[in-house]
């Protein structure tokens, strides 16, 4: 009997500055009701769900920042009423946020992740590990893109958690473009990815056409979802933030490498698939049957060798 | 000032068992002919060009098989006309073959490839790593996969070597499938990743749409070449070999993800583009600038486990 579950990917449009986190929890607790009429069990939520994309802005005073976008507890008293609302629909849901943490008595920041089950209890948590952009301020730039200046590598690794009879396991926008991320999850059996996402949809570095980024975002995702034979639901928050676009095309891709559901706009927005979760049996077996193909020993480098080094080989 | 080479991907129709080397031979020889009236310098031919897709079909004696589909030398008499025409007209190109070799004290057997320069040098030698297919007889399946048993795995690992002013790597078949290979070519200043290929339009395992395995090729070239910022060229054999159905769709591929050509038949075909081996110098220096952005100390598992193992975190 195969298993079925019903994902729901709930994309947001633009959260400016001057929004406060309570309007924030309210457009998703909406987003989760209109999941729950479509029969949603499971929702995923964008990164950075509660405020502005603010990683676009220099502050000379982290301070400010801090005060301003980042999370010293979840749920907070505002954002409480979207946890509140999923345990009474029974609905379990990924979120990500701006985590600000004692530990090790010293302040951490990370662009962090949840997985909050159907009963409201904290199933697992992950931070961002490829983090984007830039640490350093760049005036001449049109926007910043300062993650790595407010955030840390994330230091929970990757991993997967039982959840709603499946094994799912979590990223975080940029993480989507590297395999290893994803093969670490397929490593320890994920069944689906959740992660949210925000993307601008111009290259902050040099000139490259918005509709070329959609493309490498959906050649990605079927790719990656077929490689490792999972579910992967990627959530968009989206359009114009204070003038400052990102796409949406949030996707809700099969482990067939085709996509089920794919957002259609760059406001508020739900999509949902009844999503059986055996569908990658076949391949698991065949094709993807890890231990039966795979080749370690001539892996390496990938672990041996952080950048590219031209290094040919010197004779046939 | 940025490096340009015009490569070819020279497609294959069908090779039937009756096909001799020698009428194979002439066929590439004329497919180089008309790479080089488009103007190519390297010429990227498929995965064992040199006879019908042999591992289809049982042979209870591996004699018979060796006599029918190895090479025992390369160039042979029969295939030197290839070799010496490419010298002629300066093109260098990658060929597949089924290489029968005597190392060690015993004999071998290998899916392999060779970049030969333009100069008529051995520059290198590929043997294939990630052999699909099984090993044992099925003789209820409409037809066999038998890589596992008529070839050993490849023993020379994933590489690259300085060819005609670019670097370039060798994979074949099903090694697009995985993401590790194309990543260790990467790591090593891969600008080019030449690759040949044979897959039948049918699903041995399961019921499967051929378009739906022609949607996995395509994806997976996109993404391959995009996350690791080279040009990639996948050359088929194809077309009904004695009734078996391979698909085409060769594609040259480059560092945008952009497929920059494609065949459109089941026939012996040429494409061709004038490749800027520069095109991904933006990518490497920003969103793929390994260096900055990979974390190989979270990427263990890829090296340490072979098979996937159902392994979820015991908390959040």
């Amino acid at each position: 009997m195969s298993r079925h579950l019903k994902i729901a990917s709930a994309q947001l449009g633009p959260l400016h500055l001057s929004d406060t986190r309570s309007s924030a929890t309210k457009r998703l607790v909406n987003l989760l009701r209109e999941a729950h009429g479509m029969g949603a069990k499971f929702v995923v939520f964008p990164e950075l769900a509660f405020t502005t994309f603010f990683p676009r802005y220099w502050y000379d005073s982290q301070t400010e920042a801090d005060s301003k976008f980042y999370e010293a507890s979840i749920p907070s008293a505002e954002t409480q009423p979207l946890f509140d609302e999923a345990k009474k629909l029974g609905i379990g849901f990924y979120i990500g946020y701006a985590e600000l943490t004692q530990e090790e008595g010293r302040t951490h920041r990370f662009n962090t992740a949840i997985l909050v089950g159907p009963d409201g209890t904290l199933v697992g948590k992950y931070r961002k590990i490829h983090l984007p952009g830039h640490a350093e301020h760049k005036p001449q730039a049109a926007f910043q893109h300062l993650e790595k200046k407010y955030f840390e590598v994330g230091n929970l690794g990757f991993r997967v958690w039982r959840f709603m009879d499946t094994i799912t396991g979590m990223l975080i926008c940029n993480d989507r473009r590297w395999p290893e991320a994803f093969r670490v999850l397929a490593l320890q059996g994920a069944e689906i990815v959740a992660l949210g996402f925000n993307t601008p949809s111009e290259n902050l570095h040099y000139p490259e056409p918005p509709a070329l980024r959609v493309h490498h975002h959906l050649i990605m995702a079927q790719s990656m979802a077929f490689q490792n034979a999972t579910w992967l639901v990627e959530t968009a928050k989206c359009g114009f933030e204070d003038g400052n676009r990102m796409f949406g095309h949030s996707v809700i891709v099969a482990p067939t490498g085709e996509i089920a559901a794919q957002s259609l706009t760059e406001e508020d927005e739900v999509i949902c698939v009844n999503a059986d979760i055996d569908l990658a049996a076949n391949l698991k077996r065949t094709m993807f049957d890890f231990a039966a193909h795979r080749r370690p020993e001539h892996y390496q480098l990938i672990v041996e060798r952080v950048g590219a080094e031209v290094t040919p080989a010197k004779g046939p």
